[in-house]
């Protein structure tokens, strides 16, 4: 499979073909990737077959706040910052995110515009599911399909609980001031 | 089918079987029942018979915050209150919610403790499901399984962007009231 070079918005993505070359890389930090909780080896490389693996330098915007986009992202190597535009049009850093993190998936889901940016931090090497691959493992592999979407139900809530708990607290303190 | 009555925490609960027999009052308000959307008249036909129909009075907790719980609610007729209890141990009301609003989705997914209350405010009719009857559409009947769990990944995905945008706003608030 030869290089294909994608331009990105300040840098460049590198194609490296299936992940099922690092199916390996992705064992070793298995037990940090909340999504494969509950696979097994094959289901894995399976999914991999399915999943395009990429790297990209430091300072690329892999994904860009408010475009549209059908993926999702798992990091395998390197550090991504995620950034929103706060109303004063000034970027304001959510987290930083390593190794085994799964980053994009409420647009994959909704196909609805991205609700933060991540850029690259250092020399980045990650795997990447769109919808379409994860509707043809859903009707080829059900039984890996229903175990995604089991696996991203379980992710979207947890971050769900901690950003409402979040909220309830903010709310709270803004009440206190205020009176 | 016998009327069983179970004692809730404020009230009663009154088990009417499987919602089989609400299909109809199902479809009368399916246009406001987000979990359905894509579902054809067998889906929700097939789905109603792993639920459960229940009826309570005004003032039944059917859902107290922190406890554990494994089913979600379908509301299909009557207003629930969901609260939770602030910092300084006083209930807060949430929201307001009418027929054809899930409620419980979080912990039938995640078995976590419930993050709110939900209290009936007059009559109501609502259908329940749980995990292991979402297990056995899963195993069953695959194809509404995927349905049914695409959905709950949108709504929750919705329900994250939601949150996520009063929490960034709340922060915002929070920073520019500090300077």
């Amino acid at each position: 499979m030869g290089k294909t070079e994608l331009t990105g918005s300040f840098g460049a993505v590198e194609l490296l073909g299936d992940a099922s070359d690092f199916v390996d890389l992705i064992l070793s930090i298995v037990d940090r990737i909340t999504l494969f909780e509950d696979f097994s080896q094959e289901d894995i490389a399976c999914l991999a077959r399915r999943m395009r693996a990429c790297r990209a330098g430091p300072g690329v915007e892999l994904i860009r706040e408010g475009e549209s986009g059908d993926f999702m992202l798992l990091l395998l190597e390197g550090t991504l910052e995620i950034v929103k535009i706060d109303s004063r049009g000034l970027p304001q850093r959510l987290a930083l995110v390593g190794a085994g993190k799964t980053l994009g998936e409420m647009s994959m889901i909704d196909g609805e515009p991205r609700f933060a940016s991540c850029v690259t931090l250092e020399p980045t090497l990650f795997a990447v599911l769109d919808r379409e691959s994860l509707a043809q493992v859903i009707s080829d592999e059900p039984r890996i399909g229903v175990k995604i979407l089991m696996e991203l139900l379980m992710l979207l809530n947890q971050r769900l609980r901690a950003v409402s708990g979040d909220l309830m607290k903010c709310l709270e303190n803004q009440r206190l001031r205020i009176r």
